[in-house]
């Protein structure tokens, strides 16, 4: 039998261990946060049929679809691209689920781009979204989903950005731009930041827009240096004859309302005229979160979406939802070592070490009570003296040890070794479950 | 734009919110025990080169492979098949890991069966293998791990069948069957349950082994009528001719001595030498555990597969390990009713209701202060009075619900409602987060 070069195909990747202990972390509090807010998990199949993926995501993301079969079957298939569109099919195929549905998904999704280091072509999404409200509380809480979660990861400096399509497509008409231009308009609008207010107007321009309509446009999104984008109150004032523009207005000011009793701190949200979201199915409020210190960029990226599943019914549904970018949320903490200091390179707690071949057995009955205790432990299985194990669980990284030779066992007692402290203490059996949990509850407070 | 008919590939699924409560407690519990033995989770990509899948399984698993190509991409790609194969390709492709090498991993294979009900085409497998250990210590824990996941989801009677690979081989020498037969052998042997003895004779004989050696295997493995299967010390002796033999009854003392100390109880294990396991690759014990009462046969299976990571290394690992049926669990759980009394359809615990638009912003703080300490929040959105929200939270199953009208209000107290106990106490608000836990953990007590 030839030896098969072990390898992967091209983009993807394994998650050993040593970076698990961080993922799960991240994975567990984000759900924590998503049950307290009423958020239930959903699973759909990874492989959807291709009619329901095509013509959602426009042909740049179709030429990245995987694209499944298997011999002898007679359907057209891939791999899901993102969440939101299985969410709506979904929704359209379960027409009795209860309303407002509230779900969550962190799932692996495919698209075979070109690979970059930290980009890799299967990667978690992690989605929540309130389907069959038009409440502006739906988009609230979105904002407060977001906002919890990022506190609880330990973020303190961002910012949640947040607009209003209509007000766009107000702003849109306001300045003269016809609405088949709209799309393009956001697209360049979305570019500020990166190309320059010289450059979205040259590429408005370019795309034939009057200079007189840029203009009018770059006098509300960005007034002469110095004064800020206008206010709520301003907006609706100079746009006051655009009806869809006051339609956007109401919303922003009735979400906004909310968020003080949602517990949103007031210095972590603002409104942003110029952040539009890339996608096109946004209709009313979007959202984007920016960690500005250090400048990481965005995290999070969601909105209102009342358009989607009418794709697959003909009753649609309003929705509205946001994506955490949990990729990247893991990447940014493990780049600037906001790990938790229990959250390190292994979850085994315990390395539970055998003395000799005569006291194995009570050694493994040791382990088996330290596990119904709940600790996480780990049995050594090697030929090495315990000099060779210590050194096994330091190269592990594991926190804590304990021995059980004869002079312990005689007395009812263990060793039990901090390796990270570098203490040693002989404790009494029936207390050594309090002491290896004091030991790991010192690195939580630490 | 046309409506596409919202529809899954052909035996795939969903898995809605109603359903996920159970599968959430079952999959945390088995990720408990899981951690408290050591093990590490791992995570591989659903996509492996076609290479690394096929020639592994046979030729009938895959013609059950689904294919996988993006256009342009070069690579031959499947969608993997099970969890084993991709392990021993990562134990190959990073020798550096630490051994032995505990994981666990829970993820979704694939395969093109044809549906049937409860046998879906994406179904989750739960493996786990501690690689690079030839100690029966290994194996052992694996036995143990089985245990505790088992007990601790409540199952009661159920038996783990032991047996080795190297006892079936030596008895195959035994009978005069021919090392080339011996997959023959253990393929027929394992249908014995049900295709009976006479079954397993014809089919031995037609694939042309000698009726004598058939008489001599079944003389060991099923005895005249009333006497048990051979001990293990009588197995010795009949097979002492031949060292296979031998060394797998030591194997099975071995690791048979270990179990009281792991805290394996002794009615819920048994050497049969009978159980044989379905796969190719097992070299040492192998173990399966089969739910008697009621009868719903097969829920885990595993064993030791020394040779399996050798197929993509020079460097072979010794390798043990059991596959955990999560699927068919969760089925059994379900259809037993074995599920908790807290694991009902939602995972939400209090609906917070709105007593007049007027009071809405308090509702809003009510809820962020109950989600804050950690209760599962949905926040009523809808334009119905009081009595239509109690009805949804009674349709969707919510057990608690929370009222905060102008006379509580002033009070500075709530009016909290279990709807399953069908009580209604008004409670200082300081007290309504215990008074609630108090609620919600009765469920568990009762």
């Amino acid at each position: 039998m030839s030896i098969i070069k072990p390898r992967l195909p091209k983009g993807m990747r394994d998650i050993l261990p040593t970076k698990m202990a961080l993922r799960q972390h991240v994975m567990a509090t984000v759900e924590r946060v998503f049950a307290e807010f009423g958020f239930e998990p959903l699973v759909t199949p990874a492989v959807e049929l291709a009619e329901v993926l095509f013509g959602k995501y426009g042909e740049d993301a179709e030429k990245l679809f995987f694209m499944v079969e298997h011999p002898g079957g007679k359907e057209k298939l891939a791999l899901r691209y993102d969440l939101s569109v299985p969410l709506s099919r979904l929704i359209a195929q379960y027409p009795d689920l209860p309303k407002p549905f509230r779900r969550y998904q962190i799932a692996p999704v495919w698209r075979a781009e070109r690979p970059q280091r930290g980009r890799y072509r299967e990667f978690y999404q992690c989605d929540a979204d309130i389907v069959g409200s038009s409440s502006m509380l739906a988009d609230g809480e979105i904002i407060a989903l977001i906002y919890a979660i990022l506190r609880r990861l330990g973020f303190e400096q961002f910012v949640i950005l947040i607009n209003d399509r209509k007000i766009l497509t107000g702003m849109g008409h306001y300045s003269g731009v016809p609405d088949e231009h709209l799309p393009q308009l956001y697209r360049s609008i979305d570019k500020l930041d990166r190309i320059g207010p010289e450059g979205v107007r040259r590429e408005l321009c370019n795309a034939g827009l009057d200079a007189r309509a840029v203009d009018r446009l770059f006098a509300l999104l960005r007034p002469a240096s110095g004064a800020g984008q206008p206010t709520l109150d301003e907006l609706r004032e100079e746009l006051a004859d655009y009806p869809i523009a006051v339609e956007g207005v109401s919303e922003l000011e009735e979400l906004l309302s909310y968020l003080p009793a949602l517990g949103v701190a007031r210095d972590s949200y603002r409104v942003d005229l110029a952040m539009v979201r890339g996608l096109d199915y946004y209709t009313g409020p979007i959202f984007e979160t920016i960690v500005e210190k250090p400048r990481i960029g965005s995290i999070t990226g969601g909105g209102r979406f009342d358009g989607l599943v009418s794709r697959f019914s003909k009753r649609g549904y309003p929705a509205t939802g946001t994506t955490i970018g949990i990729e990247r949320i893991i990447d940014v903490m493990e780049d600037l070592d906001m790990c938790p200091s229990d959250v390190g390179e292994t979850l085994v707690e315990v390395l539970v070490t055998v003395f000799s071949p005569a006291l194995l057995n009570e050694s493994l009955k040791l382990c088996t009570e330290l596990r119904n205790s709940g600790l996480h432990c780990e049995l050594y299985y090697g030929r090495k003296p315990l000099g060779g194990q210590i050194r096994y669980a330091l190269k592990k990284a594991i926190p804590l040890l304990v021995i059980l030779g004869p002079d312990e066992l005689e007395a009812g007692q263990v060793m039990a070794r901090d390796l990270r402290r570098e203490i040693q203490v002989q404790v009494a059996r029936s207390e050594l479950v309090s002491l290896l949990r004091e030991w790991l509850e010192g690195d939580r407070a630490e």
